[in-house]
């Protein structure tokens, strides 16, 4: 028995995607968002609705997204309820710090061992697309061949539902293969 | 010490998206899907490129989006290794019923338990937008509120990396809460 819950944005998992740009004076600022996902080899989408990331994103041409993680959740959340307006060194008080992206005019925060680093592409109904041009992954969540381990990782995802934080990782199985048990 | 990737696709978690359309003579298809997400507070955007999917989508300006579980992760694979214009019936290879949505002309499979109902808003750049009118779950990934519960759910995340499948669950803490903390 199936119930009916409307219109309602309840996709999971939904990443807790941490956003970084430069304000006009040069500072650092961040955000937290969970709409978007990537649309492409090398693309990213980003809905933002009107803050200080998207004015930044719109004149820097750049932006950089890192997954939230287990060990950050609350400065993630802190992230998303604080504005940069109201608060302008919001990264400094969530204990973190920044270094400048070698490819893209937007800061890297260290402490989040996966960064995409992107350039923007453009500005649509749905919302800011970037182009991935590089990824910067801290060696604290690589394995032995130099993969990205998830289970060191431990990404977060956003619940919709019951406005909470889930664990990501513990692999299930193997993409573009057990699939074919049943061809 | 960070290392560089290059362009790729790296988010972490993306989702396992099961799309299901209605093939021009009024049968069911479905595909496995990970780039895309949330856009909106009624909104969803998919990247789904030309298949089958994307031109019954266009045709019928509407489908389903289900949410892969850990109990069909190897359905959910064969899904995405098998074109419906080779295998019609790939959803009854599978082991998948449906039965057709009450909000659009797109089928609902019965063993996911998690079903978005959207009609076509759009095709842009970026993929397939949709309007999400309803959402669809089954009574069994419900807790004693009625909502549902992550944990029943066991839904799987895409890891691009490792071409793999991620278990999600398992809740680390309270969104737009936790973050207070820091305040």
């Amino acid at each position: 028995m199936r119930k009916d819950f409307g219109g309602k944005p309840f996709m999971y998992p939904q990443p807790v995607l941490i956003i970084g740009t430069y304000n006009e004076d040069g500072t650092a600022n961040a955000m937290n968002a969970a709409w978007g996902g990537i649309c492409g080899a090398d693309r990213i989408i980003i809905d933002l609705s009107m803050h200080k990331t998207t004015e930044n994103i719109l004149r820097e041409k750049a932006f950089t997204v890192h997954m939230a993680d287990v060990k950050h959740e609350t400065e993630a959340d802190y992230l998303g309820l604080v504005s940069g307006n109201k608060v302008p060194d919001k990264l400094t008080k969530a204990g973190f710090h920044t270094t400048a992206s070698a490819h893209v005019h937007a800061p890297i925060i260290e402490e989040l061992p996966l960064a995409l680093e992107c350039e923007l592409v453009h500005q649509t109904e749905e919302g800011i697309v970037g182009k991935i041009v590089n990824v910067s992954i801290d060696e604290s969540v690589l394995d032995e061949n130099g993969k990205l381990d998830p289970d060191r990782l431990e990404a977060i995802a956003f619940d919709p539902m019951n406005a909470a934080y889930l664990r990501v990782g513990g692999k299930v199985g193997n993409a573009f293969s057990d699939g074919k048990k049943l061809m």
